[in-house]
């Protein structure tokens, strides 16, 4: 196998979790007789040096997000959160695509850690990335929030879910909100993306206009809903006392959504 | 094995691709004593009957787009072309997954074909869809497009490239365009989306600021590319003779782009 040169670094990880040093993402030199194959190449920094990424998963590690993976969105720079979170994905997907899905062979990690192959069939195996609709209805001034049976008491959010084949992003706005909350809704709008590597998401965030302010919950996927103002949304987002819900946190695309969403209707009290 | 109700349909396909009758996709009644488990719930139709679509699918099938499989779009109604574009995915998807990539053993399909189980050891597998980025650069009134290698003679369009994990959309086209092009953009704006369903993409048509028309072709992913003003893109579109380029055909999300952004520079002949 080839070997990999020797300015290379290596991420240190703790497990999946990040680990931190000096504000950035704690790196060492790629051990001299690394083997090529066991490691992915997540990009050059600004040195012209190659990062890799040990793939030492296992495959019953757990994908959710922790305090430390999630809290280092706001410690390093941007381009080192895209790094680590390239690795989580990659990480895991690898650890769980030691077999060909084709034929049941083995695989191995070919292309800089960027596919696997199967030399008993010849399929090549690509990491995949889920591309997760979360979205905000709103109605005459309010936006729907709802949450989910497992999160923390009083905690709501944008609602969500996966595109499916054979949709566009409008479409799966449409038919979550619907699905969900039992809201029909017009005029879907972009506002932006965000990598959620938990383990391998690409949320894409909306908003859209609905016609009707009638809830007709799912409750297998959502516990409670509820349309909120924009003096609502601002003291969840302020994290104030008496706010009406507990807001996701400023890393979450959600958190965005709604701040968003207030700059567009109502002017902030501090640029008033 | 649970059966399905017998006002079922089943979608007729002729290997992957579709069958038209009179501007609808061909159905036939769902034979009594259909085994669920090789069949995928596609959705419910305008009379409230399930439709289904056989997984008979083979490994060695080709996800590629054919004549028919394109021109459906311009045939039947749009609910039908979502229906047939997830048939296809999930068809090509669950062929492709008859074993567990976690660790080999044979899976079954679930939960109406939206899922395959290992019973072996308990993983539970989805559907892939896959983001790709496709776009258009824009400098001084003209935007850029190119060619792979191949494409047919003449034939060129918006750039485009796979969402990798731990980007944003927004980064995914600056990137892109970078590696193929040498182009370096900002001020990335989305436009529409379209699913691909050859096999499971999701495309995220965007156009974006260049700040230099200078090109560094890769020329292992790119033939060749140019700067193009709105006379040609207008030519291209219209399929006129001496255009500059030969566009993608209209079911193409790229021709909407291009006419997207032919809209937003200059007014049509038309409506001058």
């Amino acid at each position: 196998m080839p070997h990999v040169c020797n300015r290379a670094r290596r991420l240190i990880l703790d497990g999946l979790d990040p680990v931190e040093r000096d504000g950035h993402l704690a790196m060492e030199p790629l051990p001299s007789g690394a083997d090529a194959a066991d490691h992915a190449l997540l990009g050059i920094d600004r040195h012209g040096r190659p990062i890799f990424a040990a793939l030492h998963g296992h495959p019953a590690m757990s994908p959710n997000a922790t305090p430390a993976s999630r809290g280092i969105v706001d410690i390093v720079p941007a381009e080192e959160v895209a790094i680590y979170g390239a690795a989580r994905s990659l990480i895991h997907w690898h650890a769980r695509h030691g077999f060909c899905s084709v034929c049941g062979a083995p695989t191995r990690a070919v292309k800089a850690g960027w596919s696997r192959h199967c030399d008993a069939c010849g399929a090549d195996h690509f990491p995949r990335t889920d591309p997760v609709v979360i979205m905000l209805a709103e109605h005459r001034g309010r936006v729907l929030v709802g949450r989910q049976h497992s999160w923390a008491q009083g905690r709501y959010s944008a609602l969500a879910g996966f595109v499916e084949p054979g949709e566009t992003i409008e479409e799966a706005v449409a038919r979550e909100l619907f699905e969900e909350a039992g809201v029909r809704v017009r005029d879907v709008r972009y506002l932006m993306s965000q990598p959620w590597p938990f383990p391998s998401s690409l949320m894409i965030a909306c908003i859209a206009q609905a016609d009707d302010d009638a809830l007709t919950l799912d409750e297998t996927e959502i516990e409670a809903a509820f349309w909120v103002d924009a003096d609502g949304v601002r003291a969840a987002l302020a994290d104030e006392d008496g706010a009406p819900f507990q807001a996701p946190p400023p890393m979450a695309v959600a958190w965005h959504l709604l701040d968003r969403w207030l700059a567009g209707v109502a002017p902030s009290p501090a640029s008033a």
